[in-house]
């Protein structure tokens, strides 16, 4: 009998060309697939709720995949664990109606973006941060993502000690969505447009306007919703 | 007229096979005596407040060299840190009396060493944390860890999120002494030894009777007090 198996992922993106396998390079898809196929000993396709960029990491991200093993799900998660490099991560391991569907099943994504604001760059977050070493308009950059409200659940910037980290929650993003409203918001925070310019650029949507897009360093994909 | 000048240094030990400079492989102190002979074109001699293992982190080493050069210590900062690679910073340049002596001068060490004490290991903490899958006993610890009053300033536990983060301060430290504290300490959370085991032990000075040294990745050279 066929199984429908959800998996909940968390990875470091640094050594990824990105979630979608490539004709070259190593993707997340990619050593899933390979780990799950030597696990089940048949060919697996793992479907993620969507792509993540090279580089972007994900705190939980979701995928699934259909089986006829009769491994338990426990069995399935300590094993893959074992079997996957140390920058990749199963969180949970469920099993799940036949009808589910990573992507086409979930009903919005959670984003996380951290800038690290200060004068000197740190050893320790380069990897997980964009490095703003200008002071930011903190104030303006709270009033412009207040234009996001509606469509998107945008909180604002959440000072816990440093890194600042910005979530943005919305129901569909283009691609390079986010970090293309996080680089237009950092331009707000530099003062180089205010947070009327900000709302003007995101209604037209036009990406000519937005400011450069943010490094995908920053980005976490933080949970999908189902 | 020959300058003294003190650093003070961040730096992700993963990549280096420690402090001092070896005849093969990267070295901190190596690429750090390289980069201020670049900067100001003299035979530098880079002195630390001591060695730090290979794959041992550092929130605050402190270093000191000698130079003629004239460049003010804004500039050396800058240009040093531009110079490094991005798992190096340097956080403070100051220029101190002839007499001061990084390692000589100092009054006492201040290490944090890092355990990520849950079920599963993690992606992001993984080159930072011991990761101890078993439950400890942090109340056993915590009564261990009073044993090491007097000469040792042990802080308890904190629980600051997770990884759990112990500190110890000393005036003096032998080779992995940390890291045997925190190996040892460790078999008692796991209860193969009880406090006041732990403490006969330490007395004892015995390293054959001491737990597994803890991994370097875990310790951090937080700071050198003088």
């Amino acid at each position: 009998m066929m199984r429908t198996i959800k998996l909940l992922i968390e990875y470091d993106g640094t050594n990824y060309l990105g979630w979608q396998v490539q004709p070259k390079g190593s993707t997340l898809q990619g050593v899933l697939e390979e780990k799950l196929s030597t696990l089940t000993g048949e060919k697996i396709d793992l479907l993620g709720s969507g792509r993540t960029d090279a580089g972007v990491h994900a705190l939980g991200q979701v995928a699934h995949f259909k089986t006829k093993s009769q491994l338990d799900v426990q069995t399935i998660q300590r094993a893959l664990n074992s079997l996957l490099p140390s920058d990749i991560l199963i969180q949970k391991v469920e099993e799940v109606d036949e009808g589910f569907h990573a992507r086409r099943s979930s009903k919005s994504k959670v984003y996380e973006y951290r800038v690290l604001n200060r004068h000197l760059r740190s050893v320790f977050h380069r990897g997980y941060a964009w490095h703003i070493p200008q002071t930011l308009n903190i104030r303006e950059m709270k009033k412009a993502t207040r234009s996001l409200m509606g469509e998107h659940d945008f909180s604002s910037f959440q000072s816990v000690g440093s890194p600042k980290k910005t979530e943005i929650e919305a129901n569909g993003f283009l691609k390079q969505m986010v970090r293309a409203i996080v680089g237009t918001l950092i331009e707000v925070g530099k003062g180089k447009i205010n947070s009327d310019q900000f709302q003007k650029i995101l209604d037209s949507r036009d990406r000519k306007k937005a400011g450069p897009t943010a490094p995908a360093h920053g980005l976490f994909l933080k949970e999908v919703k189902y």
